[in-house]
């Protein structure tokens, strides 16, 4: 079979063969109605999608296009990682509206470079004329066995990935007129989907996984909730980037880091592994699950006792949000 | 496991919370990160994506929100139809503006109508705030013998399902200011895809397939092209809804009826078989597939003549499209 299908005319297509141009081995036989792909024998298919939305999601002053490309790509095989699954392809349908068809090529070459860089080759998609640059990526990928965010047990320690804050940190010094620093502005603009971490976690006994797209203080509860327990939140213990509160920490939202529960008794061997095994990639132990009898819980603690949960800590709601 | 994980608290929470109300069983697994499926022991797993837009595929005062719902998901499920593929599951990524928030729930009723039809369950989804309404349906299918649109041989016979130009005539009277007859604007706004027409087909021989979505015109031009061949359309036996011309027949976009090539002598025995096994639904002979030596071309002929292509005849293109 032909890398590509030959496309018909027309200005729609025209557009489709100028991405192909771009992404060039990053996508396999575009052009037909749909793609085929195989799921190797005994695994699972596991798909999700998730939507990137100018002035919802970001600001066009904010990033270059290629890092809006890159972002959006990101964020969606986020959520796979949070499963420990590996990529079979992606499906891109773009909203473009007019005044962006000149950047399509640099779009194109952020969404090439992140799906290149996690072997999820681009497999079908979709252009549409409209008033707002929209990217919805639908990933495919595929396990033996998946975690997911109801699996967190009573004994579980929880832990986090990486260091959090930064995009928070970013997105606040935007919207109050300022600049971010380049390492806060980085972490938002150029983040990276954890999907060979969330595989070695599944392959080394990880019960659940959420990735932080909604920040740490919102995807504790979905865990706890989905899971039945109290996760109970160590604050000092949240690792953070440079210059930020833990309100901030547990705030900042579009992380892409993973919050794990797994059964550990030697965090600190199970995180220096686990360093080991995904670039010097952190793994830090910031609180531990409790049972509950009836409903689900989330507390917080500092040295020890019982604190309110600081108070910015809640999740990004694209739904509650201001007009902006 | 159960149906639905426990979902947090939230305004978009809330959203979802309100969507699985309707669909009811129309969805399963919804609330983790990903949705888990399983393709068959040797089939293999088929993936397309497709997006309605507000004003680019519809306008609000066209059609209810059912029938945005119904009509958003069938478009999307038909680009599977012309593979002869089964429907595994759906993703949905809805764009909701403020002003379309109440209509939440009769979109997702149409959409769940949609989706039972066809057993094709929503398995994941993403909500977003925008400026227009926009629908972004994944769809998931398998199937062990694909078809696609680039095995027309020559020697083959083109068919067509159903009858052409409702939408198209629908359309016209709307963007000139009057209204549809009740045949054309149903024929607009509550297609059915053409899935188990599709499956019958692939089981039985047929070598290409595509669905009319860009109208017959534009997409017997993609079958030529994807295929290396000639296609002969001829102008008289196209199928056409009372009132409609041949050239309307020809450039009427979104039909989701299907154009087949198919190895098949006896065509009027082919086509009574097809209507037996699918409720009725004809399957006429439109043209002949000959050989090209050097690129495609698609002609057309009428008693016997090859004549122009009547010159409404080409695809709708949302890209070459006026603003509206």
């Amino acid at each position: 079979m032909s890398r590509h299908i030959t496309l018909g005319p027309g200005a729609e297509f025209d557009a489709v063969r100028a991405l192909l141009d771009k992404w060039g081995t990053a996508a396999i036989g575009i052009g037909d109605d749909a793609a085929l792909l195989d799921v190797p024998p005994g695994d699972r298919l596991v798909v999700s999608t998730d939507s990137s939305v100018e002035t919802v999601h970001f600001r066009r002053e904010w990033l270059s296009s290629e890092e809006i490309g890159w972002r959006a790509t990101m964020a969606a095989l986020s959520d796979l990682a949070a499963m420990g699954a590996s990529p079979l392809g992606v499906l891109l349908a773009l909203t473009v509206p007019r005044s962006w068809r000149g950047e399509l090529p640099a779009l194109a070459a952020g969404i090439g470079e992140a799906v290149s860089k996690h072997a999820a080759p681009i497999v079908g998609g979709d252009v549409s004329d409209g008033d707002r640059l929209a990217l919805t990526i639908t990933v495919l990928c595929h396990t033996r066995a998946p975690l997911a965010r109801s699996g967190a047990r009573a004994g579980d320690s929880l832990f986090v990935t990486g260091a959090l804050g930064g995009p928070g940190a970013a997105l606040q010094a935007w919207l109050s007129g300022g600049t971010p620093t380049a390492a806060d502005r980085a972490r938002f603009a150029r983040p990276d989907a954890r999907i060979t971490a969330g595989r070695w976690l599944a392959a080394h006994g990880a019960h659940a996984a959420i990735d932080l797209s909604d920040g740490l203080g919102g995807d504790v509860r979905h865990v706890a909730a989905a899971s039945g327990v109290r996760c109970v939140l160590l604050l000092d213990a949240i690792p953070r980037v440079a210059g930020v509160s833990i309100a901030q920490a547990l705030s900042s939202g579009e992380e892409y880091e993973l919050l794990v529960a797994a059964p550990v008794s030697d965090a600190a061997k199970f995180s220096a592994e686990f360093a080991a095994a995904n670039d010097g990639l952190t793994l830090t132990a910031v609180g531990r699950v409790e049972a509950m009898h009836d409903g689900a819980d989330v507390v917080a603690e500092q040295a020890g006792l019982r604190v309110a949960m600081p108070s910015s800590a809640r999740a990004f709601d694209h739904f509650a949000a201001p007009e902006r």
